[in-house]
């Protein structure tokens, strides 16, 4: 196993651990969204975006149990997403990662339930004392992920990304789109690192340059895997997006893979501003575009 | 027309605007998520929540700019649990305030985001630095709201109210839901006053017992309503909890209407840590127990 995989999987570990002890199964009446929200938390995962504040952080020397708890929020909100976006009246999904999806397990009231929940957990997290001694850090924290979860970002993203099933966006729109629903969580992570760790104004450009670099590779290697993958592969069900415009069905699987390829280049690039501390990511975007899964 | 009824219309007018304010529509594909949050914000109410906020800050002369954004992130808070609470799969109400609700008007998925994105922008207004100059206050105020929305809060509560459907709850069961239900929130609005103007820890005591008598004389007032109100009156379907176990289901309405009494009284005396400044919180609880919607 490569430095990097090794790495990613023993941050996966170590995160599963951590979201496992923020949110311990409660014995009272709610009981039920509880273990929704246990369940949906912790179904797996690469949990891709927790090793970006780890690796982003760790740029800045901060203690890891702050980097984890920032890590931890991030994943919430994403699992957050996830939950919402599969119900019924979203994508109607009834499979992630071979299992079945929250609402399918719990019922659709307690998915609506544990999502919110979810959304809110995190803003906890990131509030409470324990993240950082700093004030500032905890609610410029808050700041950033409410950014970057809410209406502006990731929210108005997946807006645009239904409204895509009934008209025909262009490349730019597409774009725009990707950088708002996948976007907007991947630039917080490495923000994450930025705020906890001070970082210089040029420090700071270089990581969000990175993440939006590495956001569009990892999104039309998403849409390239769709085309290609098969069910089994990705555990989830292929083709559903075909009435939708994707990076493939707009430039082509070739056009795609050099264009993935290159923004994996370029996020490279950006990590000249930072010594062997950033050799994890720079090693990431190539991970991230030559993944199955 | 008295003293604080004046004073609760005029709040009510100032949110409203400082609502629409936060969140000016815009044009570009998401323009609908924002419709939609503005049509379930902009829906008017008595903004009760809000008036606490604001009557709460003014013990401590906190600026009312400051005190305006906490009270307008509580009610995105409030709201959204509204639109969520709303849907199919949920309460499955068609109806608020005379007017359609936001699933109703604008589609279930578009109403999850909604609520999603709600939820979302009131951390980002506490949060801002507009909000307090102080980013201790700010990330106490977004740990307050935290935990009184979450699922030991707010959340926790509506999934013990959807269990009530099913399963019978003593008056000690029915207590706590509705503290963590509806009162979770007014005691937010209480603390939020009490965080903002660097409360003494016998004030904050005063004023979490203060919200807790309110909170639950509201809701009892609420379930008296339910059994007594038209439709016409309330703006909803009335009797539509007689399934479930309520204060006047297990009280009665004569023991119901004496418990709420009671606690409103016991909520003024708990004002008595306050000078003259206090008069409108004083006023407030026998407004909630005489209210007719």
């Amino acid at each position: 196993m490569d430095l990097l995989t090794g790495e990613m999987n023993s941050v996966a570990r170590e995160i599963d651990k951590a979201l496992g002890a923020l949110l311990p199964p409660v014995e009272d009446y709610e009981a039920e969204v509880f273990e929704a929200m246990r369940y949906a938390l912790l179904a797996g995962g690469k949990r891709l975006r927790p090793f970006l504040v780890l690796a982003s952080t760790a740029l800045f020397d901060v203690p890891i149990e702050r980097a984890r708890r920032a890590a931890c929020a991030l994943e919430c909100v994403h699992t957050y997403s996830l939950v919402h976006d599969d119900l019924p009246c979203m994508d109607d999904d009834d499979m992630r990662r071979g299992k079945p999806t929250t609402h399918k397990k719990f019922g659709e009231a307690t998915a609506v339930l544990a999502g919110d929940a979810l959304l809110t957990l995190a803003f906890e997290i990131l509030s409470d004392e324990a993240t950082h001694h700093d004030p500032k850090v905890r609610a410029d924290l808050v700041l950033a992920l409410a950014q970057a979860a809410g209406a502006h970002g990731m929210v108005g993203g997946q807006m645009i990304d239904m409204l895509a099933e009934t008209t025909s966006l262009d490349i730019g729109a597409v774009t725009r789109l990707q950088q708002m629903k996948t976007g907007a969580l991947i630039r917080f992570a490495v923000d994450a690192g930025a705020i906890m760790g001070h970082a210089t104004t040029d420090q700071k450009h270089a990581l969000h340059n990175y993440a939006y670099d590495l956001g569009l590779a990892f999104q039309i290697t998403d849409d390239l895997l769709d085309v290609e993958g098969s069910a089994e592969e990705l555990g989830k069900a292929v083709g559903k997006d075909d009435k939708k415009e994707t990076f493939v069905s707009l430039l082509g699987v070739e056009r795609a893979r050099m264009q993935a390829n290159m923004l994996a280049e370029q996020a490279v690039i950006h990590m000249d501003h930072f010594d062997e501390k950033a050799e994890l990511l720079r090693l990431l975007p190539h991970f991230v575009i030559n993944r199955r899964s």
